[in-house]
């Protein structure tokens, strides 16, 4: 019955940059795992439309779609966010925002979601992990 | 001599919905405000892409360069965020973000920024508040 104690952990580095620190510790904990646990290291973070309510009523975006469908396929979710001006990246807070819609039913609500930092220094580690830590929360 | 002590402020609202609240104060305001005094409201919030570090080296997105525009052209800032899961929306965050680079000439740098909220509640509005208030401050 091992299978069934299997999990995906759907995984997202809040930057862009081709040599973000953040998809390299991500990349880096994919090749520490036991076999029973499995990353899945999402690359779409770029093609996450700024969040806006009036879309929510349609059918989402295709960006959105791909996000949600990661996070409901998986157990859990581990969040790798760098400090830009002391707080989120604005591309990560709308794939949070996005992934905390709609309410009640939402790919995030509920999902175990842990944070982590890549980021050189502690305090740029505290600055990078306190709003992520706190928008996790209010989405529940 | 007047003419001189005449002021335009840069007026940011964080939402991109169509009957947004703090869009809605915005306008309001702009029609309070003495003669000296004009708010350029920004209309252009959605056009801003990501931000991505490794963008900074070449040309400026153009939604970016007519946001560093705005600003640079201003005396002072106002932005008006809306609360998104008790922290700021991505797409202001996006764009506060790329006004505060290049560093040591970004357009949002030294330029006095105030925000005012327009949500329903005391509590909403203090998490509408806080986040942007770090990042401006972080940004200087």
């Amino acid at each position: 019955m091992e299978a069934e104690m299997s999990v995906t952990i759907a995984a997202i580095a809040g930057s862009l940059r081709a040599g973000s620190h953040s998809r390299a510790l991500l990349r880096a904990a994919a090749r520490d795992l036991p076999p029973d646990i499995r990353l899945a290291i999402w690359d779409g973070l770029e093609h996450v439309p700024p969040y806006n309510e009036d879309l929510e009523a349609g059918r989402a975006p295709a960006g959105v779609a791909a996000l949600r469908r990661l996070i409901a396929g998986a157990g859990a979710g581990l969040i790798v966010p760098p400090e830009y001006n002391g707080s989120i990246p604005g591309q990560l807070k709308n794939a949070l925002d996005w992934a905390s819609r709609p309410r009640g039913a939402a790919a995030l609500e509920s999902k175990p979601t842990a944070t982590i930092a890549a980021t050189p220094t502690p305090r740029t580690r505290a600055c990078a992990l306190a709003d992520p830590r706190k928008v996790l929360t209010v989405i529940g």
